[in-house]
């Protein structure tokens, strides 16, 4: 299941019922987190108004993003990506669901803070329960997206779904029940032996036959 | 599965076949990532040696937190839960496989990097990986604990491990089979109820029967 649950980017606009997303939400939520504080926060948007306002502001982040890529993409196989996925954010408010997951900071031990480089292990808590539904979502024939663009205007949604200080965004996930027409067949992955090294960085591919 | 997947503290030592953590990559590998871009790296480290530094460090940083969250604990509960902890620390080096787990910074798009807020995205590329880890690992019968306690001493690691610039820490995760005398039977966590809303945050409880 976990090798076939790949981003949705085309949905149906029939409703999820709420015991859906509650069975989703359910299993997901014994995902691991930094002294088991489960700082994980949901807001599950189904109002069409509410969705519309958050379809624009993605959009908003979106359009210079796109043009940014679109640039620098060089072979066609990215353009066709590009191509999805602007299709897929030019549909977001007819996307029936949306996941807003956020985190509260302060549940949140960042043991990264203070190197010099970016800080990631503040997503430690919150990004290991957000793949658990993902994979949630493919168990209950539902589609869903992970993306994060929004969190670069977070004061919007802020203030449109009344997130208090101390809590971040971390994920904007509209989901609903997949396209059964544009259904992904194939996800494309490196294999292990580029990612994967036996005892030091750098070091042997870790291989089967090996 | 995904209810079930709780952290493993106690293993037993005996060795775990390399085929058997290919496959857990080989699963793994299918989390989504911005741009598809897969900037996980992972170093599997089984030698002895290795294995004792990597313990070391470990409780370099562990001992003067255990210090700070003993103070903190209130509860007999919470005493036992850093016990377990504590216990878990000094048997890192007789842990039969670490799982060092890296992201290439330069694969990452972090949206909240200009915000006045700890940023939390660089995570959303790298922990959806590590929880595919964690599940791919409950499916094959092994035990892992999620840790990230040695990204705070990250060079150190990295001149161990031969990490470049440019690739940060994500995870210190050990793994093994568990014991089976000492498995951990019931994970707790809270109910969605109290961690999820209808249409603004702090709003109607997501529940089964509302």
């Amino acid at each position: 299941m976990m090798r076939t649950a790949s981003t949705t980017r085309y949905f149906r606009p029939d409703p999820v019922p709420d015991d859906v997303i509650y069975r989703v939400l359910d299993n997901a939520r014994f995902a691991p987190s930094g002294g088991n504080r489960q700082g994980w926060r949901v807001v599950v948007v189904k109002d069409a108004e509410t969705r519309k306002k958050l379809a624009g502001m993605y959009m908003e982040v979106w359009e210079p993003y796109e043009e940014q890529i679109r640039a620098a993409a060089t072979t066609q196989q990215r353009q066709r990506a590009i191509d999805r996925t602007s299709e897929f954010a030019r549909s977001v408010d007819q996307i029936p669901v949306h996941l807003l997951v956020c985190a509260d900071l302060s549940t949140l031990l960042v043991t990264d803070a203070e190197l010099s480089r970016q800080s990631i292990v503040g997503g430690a808590s919150v990004y290991t329960f957000v793949q658990n539904i993902i994979l949630a979502c493919r168990n209950e024939g539902l589609g869903i997206a992970l993306t994060t663009l929004l969190c670069r205007i977070e004061d919007q949604v802020e203030e449109l779904l009344g997130m208090p200080d101390g809590v971040g965004l971390a994920a904007f996930m509209p989901l609903g029940y997949p396209d059964p027409e544009r259904l992904v067949t194939k996800t494309s992955r490196r294999p292990v032996e580029e990612f994967a090294f036996r005892e030091s960085f750098g070091g042997q591919p870790l291989g089967v036959s090996s």
